[in-house]
């Protein structure tokens, strides 16, 4: 395949990614690379003793969302993009579920000191949120690209021939990609399609289903097993 | 070696360090220099007197990180991150320590004037963040380099033959280099390499192991001596 | 000397100048010149009526400072260096001294429309800040030049033939320098160095022991008579 394998190609490929850790796939003029996204939580805006109502309201408002790794505004956007929409799908999955509420989270895409912009890493910014929310890990030979809206839709994007031959460099298996570029992935050669799973999909909700919604029932144990960072506060 | 000795060379070389000081590599067009690190505690977020666990949780998230020394933006995402990863892992090690929610801490970069950038710092970053929290100097001897990434990986940085010069002219006998970097540093002349005991890093928890974790004891009365920084408080 | 007296020159050589008010020495391209670094208190974090512990902590963490005079990004970040070092000296001379925490401060480098920068500052600023909190007035025939860093090191200046000319000019008869200025100064004309007795120093302590240390004792009353800028307070 000729090409050099990047280090961020690789950077996960060797263990099990935290949860957080999540793969998307970027390209630019000179080809196709992995993108590694990693979501970690910072803080709690937990009241240690939830008496009292008011501190709750006021907690509530503080959480923080932060990115780092040198991104254009269009990438900035659309990590606040995936932020607000994670948070509206954590409440109409599990309506009482207050964890972006609560909790300081901080977003990097590796290495720091590469450009990034576009909108393409939405599906995959999402994901990284939801697998930290979850606090399960996403299994590293999968990757998806997909821009978000606000209310879940997904969009098309570019450089589907240069994203996959990224995906098939670094090992990737199942990659998940906008329905709308469904013929970008069919006109490519068969040796170059073997051996990936695709799954097409037009909104985010079909992503949830794969990845997480067989585990919804652990939402409250991961949820729960969050609380060892929050030094003496309890989940309600 | 002919080359000058500049001040922030040498700026550390002949006392002890303050905790929350660490040198680190740097490099540009006209060769390699130590970059030194130092962090120190500007304020405390801690309720005077324990009485309204209201406080207590309103004051956690108020901890404030602030950076100086001329940085460029990469530069100052690469401190966030590293404030980022050492409160997670100070969480990790230590799940009741909340040193990173209760204290105002600030960076500075000497000298003041000179701009600098990059991500190559991460690793010192952190551990300039730990000595501080664990009270402890680092051997003035010692000197490293590595990007770091949110959930602690190193990933490799340029210019190793100008920071092993730089670190060699200095002093510095011990350096941590990102594990990528292997091949840099082995094809460097065996004078050059001579009298440097270098261990290459893959993650930051080697980094923590060999500085701090048998230290670990410490971490409780270190803790507390900070609380002479806070006047009227109690640590709890 | 044929130089004419600029007004900011000559700012606060006919009177004993308030506490807060220090003498820097600058230089560009068209000379040396005096820069008078004004520090006041402009408000008070401090409950009104002392009986919430509440008000107590949540004050405790918004002391601001503030600076103005047209500054330099450089300038900026170095007083920002400068007030940390002197609140990080405060509590080590003073454990319970929260003066720093309880007041907020403003910093003023006349003339508000000339443009200033670079860290030499730094020693000044600090010292402008501790003759504020020591409520003590600083003889307007010292001056003093110095980048400070984090932990109170003293870093070499450029200009110091030009601020030396300009520290004569204006009366000045005691100067602070770096230690490592020192060739610099000796090698000026002896018709130059005449008249000035300068005190090298390489860490802020010497200045502070110079200027502050005989006059602890002053510190209790000097910080209570602080009190009567905050309405209604008590000092615990």
């Amino acid at each position: 395949l000729g090409k050099p394998i990047f280090l961020k190609d690789r950077l996960y490929d060797i263990m099990d990614p935290p949860p957080g850790v999540v793969a998307g796939l970027a390209y630019n003029q000179i080809g196709g690379s992995m993108i590694w996204i990693e979501s970690v939580i910072t803080g709690s805006t937990e009241p240690s003793h939830g008496n009292a109502d008011k501190e709750k309201s006021q907690n509530l408002q503080m959480s923080r969302y932060r990115t780092t790794g040198k991104l254009g505004d269009v990438m900035k956007e659309s990590a606040e993009i995936s932020y607000t929409y994670a948070k509206t799908l954590c409440h109409s999955v599990q309506k009482n579920n207050t964890f972006f509420e609560r909790t300081n989270i901080h977003t990097h895409f590796p290495e720091g000191a590469i450009p990034k912009d576009g909108p393409s890493a939405g599906c995959a910014i999402v994901t990284s949120l939801l697998s930290l929310m979850f606090d399960r890990s996403i299994d590293s030979s999968i990757a998806m690209t997909g821009e978000i809206t606000l209310t879940g839709k997904v969009l098309p994007v570019g450089g589907i021939k240069e994203k996959i031959m990224a995906a098939k460099r670094c090992g990737i298996k199942r990659v998940f990609l906008p329905e709308p570029n469904k013929r970008d992935f069919e006109e490519l050669p068969e040796g170059l399609k073997g051996g990936i799973a695709v799954e097409y999909v037009d909104h985010y909700t079909s992503i949830y289903k794969s990845l997480f919604s067989e585990r919804q029932s652990a939402l409250g144990a991961a949820f729960m097993s969050h609380s060892r960072y929050f030094t003496g506060t309890r989940v309600s």
